[in-house]
């Protein structure tokens, strides 16, 4: 069997992209249709490839080198399976991103500019070990018209190839380019993909902050993404004492491995006294270790609390773990002014009844997601209502915070005239422009 | 006198921004009413300085060192002084870019998600010898809130440190930092800056191809613009002969040393013997270099017209002179091919009658603007309607096509709770999310 490069597979993803311009709404979901049948159809084929990961992956858990965690996140049984097919459906329920008329304009009499959404084109995937991000992924591309390039973990190599399998099947029953959905196996492939930025046009790196940072190191195509997430909550002179405990136990402790929990609790000074120790209280229960500037330190330590010093690098640190380092701000604007600084500008979040005081928090914080009364933890795709998630941006070009599908799409221009040419809009007898917003829409088909 | 390293200016740049983000609407317009006033009111050093420039700018002339074109460019006079005058203040009279509600989602009961326009953050652009740049992005990053870091050329060294300096007083008397607008002189604290991704979110060159290219291959800030402008016309089966005459014309001849003129024209097999003699007979006229394809060169040797062959490499060629490639195409399909193989994804057109053809045309060929029946030197920002023009980008990133102000925009998600956690939303009992659309306003002041 020839070997297919990385570059030959992009070159055919490119086309792929180029062929589905051509397709329906209607064929695209027919594709999806066609694919929730097949993998309920094709089940075991899957449960016996899952299989074989499943086994070699026991196989390291017992030499100790993949923790349990893994395999529950690799496994696809009856159950994951059918959570599998829901999210197909539920991506093809989506209304249709492609043609959306973003704005128009007449011109001049005749002369329209219409401003359409597109895909993207060829997107490139990443992700470590879960076969269900295989699919949602490929059924967010074949919805929104983009090629797409996937490389899973390798660990989950057998269950990835069959999930690709049923979706290229699926792609070439509905009259579709299957190449609009290939796998990648290698990471010597990856290191090769990044330098084809006159092909891809996108890479979403969905894994360790390692992955995304080396990717974002190494590449000069757009990448969408975020290497840490380092999120803070301030609680404010006018905060809600319960308010504030639920907020920052919720932040913290609800799901602490994730990006955005809160790493850095800071804690308005007037306030410190009487709301520190009641969270601590919470905190030592949970197990959480504190990690405290000299001001805090001393009032916990007052009331009998463990607590260790933070040091610099600790308000630079994404935990990811029941850690949690603490700071007494001295106003507001120390507290925005320190996040500012310390964020990795993911989802900074103020406890406080002052609308003011809250409004210039949400203003000034250079953060993606900037939450009053909330928890950081909302910070995610489904709960911003998305349906699926791409991924959560920090970058500030094209998307930023919890990206949906609106994140696969672009848009081009459309003009359209009647023979209009620029010499008559240039020199002393120059026709004017109307540049007048119309109501019009335009469609492809 | 101590010399600020392009580091500092970066840092003392991202403080501005920050600074900024306090700022009013009304601040930002003080600021840019001042500056029109100013610039009216200090005219003379205006002139004095672009004098300086001027003289050594004759001097390069007259040793054959640069045009005159370019000293045409790099003169402020009277005029030029009021047009930029009415740049100011027709930036200023634009809508303020920020605050702007782009979607509001209530997630559930008294939790309200809000998509909220904000400004980038720190921009760097670098600009050719026009004076007139400098004051029109500065006045378009003041309006919308950024902070900008500003390489002009050389030879417009002290027209552009006036400018810079009237713009900085501006800021400064309106109760904003001056540092939102900083000036960098060397071509060696460009190659510095390129390396700041940590503190530069965007750059915006406006120069030569070659700049341009320079930039986007040494850096990892993501770039706004083009590197080249490689623009088909497609005359369809179905064209109506004047119109095809006309846009054929004013593509090439109208100005032809623009990125937006053509360079390729594309002809289908089934009208050319007809359209060819004609637009050939105006090119001749015109002194236009015509390089064919086989089939087209035999048809303009038919009927006494000079014309060579293209070799491959002129499909690929942006001439930006009177020089145009032309070739048969056999097909709407073939056309269409050949577009998304050889154009650099700028603006495209296709002059036809038939409202399928054209339809299939603008859908497929994958460029940033796709005309029909209009002259591909429509592709502007001016033209466009947009006001001023950030420029032209033919990434599919962020901004794409013709850029204005919004270009200068990104968002965050700004988030209103009354205390919720997700807790709440997780585990057997968890509440469900309602993630219904509202008509809410949400306002930072």
């Amino acid at each position: 069997m020839k070997m297919v490069t990385v570059k030959e597979k992009a070159i055919a993803g490119r086309a792929s992209f180029l062929e589905m311009s051509k397709s329906t709404s209607l064929q695209r979901s027919k594709a999806l249709k066609i694919l929730a049948r097949k993998l309920a159809k094709e089940k075991n084929r899957v449960f016996i490839e899952n299989a074989k990961d499943l086994q070699f992956a026991d196989k390291l858990v017992s030499e100790g080198r993949i923790s349990e965690a893994l395999i529950r996140r690799l496994k696809v049984d009856k159950n994951k399976l059918k959570e599998i097919i829901e999210e197909v459906e539920s991506v093809n329920s989506l209304p249709d991103p492609i043609g959306k008329n973003l704005s128009a304009m007449e011109l001049d009499k005749g002369l329209e500019l219409f401003q359409i959404s597109v895909p993207i084109g060829v997107i490139c995937t990443i992700f470590e070990s879960r076969p269900d991000a295989l699919v949602q992924i490929s059924s967010l591309c074949i919805k929104s018209g983009n090629s797409v390039l996937l490389k899973g973990g390798s660990e989950a190599l057998h269950s990835n190839k069959i999930l690709a399998e049923l979706i290229r099947e699926s792609l070439e029953e509905a009259g579709l380019s299957k190449d609009s959905v290939q796998l990648i196996e290698t990471r010597e492939e990856i290191a090769e993909l990044l330098k084809l930025e006159s092909i891809v046009d996108l890479i979403i790196p969905r894994g360790s902050n390692e992955l995304v940072k080396y990717i974002q190191e190494n590449t000069r195509i757009p990448v969408l993404g975020h290497s840490s997430g380092i999120c803070h909550v301030y609680i404010d002179k006018y905060a809600d004492m319960k308010k504030a405990i639920d907020i920052a136990y919720d932040a913290k402790v609800q799901y602490c491995a994730v990006c955005n929990a809160m790493e850095n609790l800071l804690v308005d000074k007037s306030i410190a006294e009487k709301f520190l120790p009641k969270i601590a209280e919470k905190y030592r229960k949970a197990h959480v270790e504190m990690r405290c500037d000299d001001a805090s330190i001393e009032i916990l330590k007052k009331k009998g609390f463990d607590a260790r010093p933070a040091n610099a690098k600790d308000w630079d640190t994404e935990y990811n773990d029941l850690i949690i380092s603490i700071k007494i701000a001295g106003s507001l604007n120390e507290a925005i002014e320190f996040i500012n600084k310390h964020s990795s500008k993911h989802t900074d979040s103020i406890v406080t009844e002052n609308r003011k005081h809250a409004n210039e928090f949400l203003m000034r914080v250079d953060s993606a997601s900037v939450f009053w009364n909330a928890s950081t933890r909302f910070s995610d795709g489904y709960r911003f209502g998305k349906g699926a998630e791409v991924g959560i941006s920090t970058g500030k070009i094209h998307a930023r915070g919890p990206a949906g599908i609106e994140s696969l799409m672009t848009y081009k221009y459309v003009l359209s005239g009647k023979g209009h040419i620029v010499a008559d809009y240039a020199g002393p007898k120059a026709k004017a422009y109307t540049h007048k917003k119309i109501k019009k829409e335009f469609r492809f088909t």
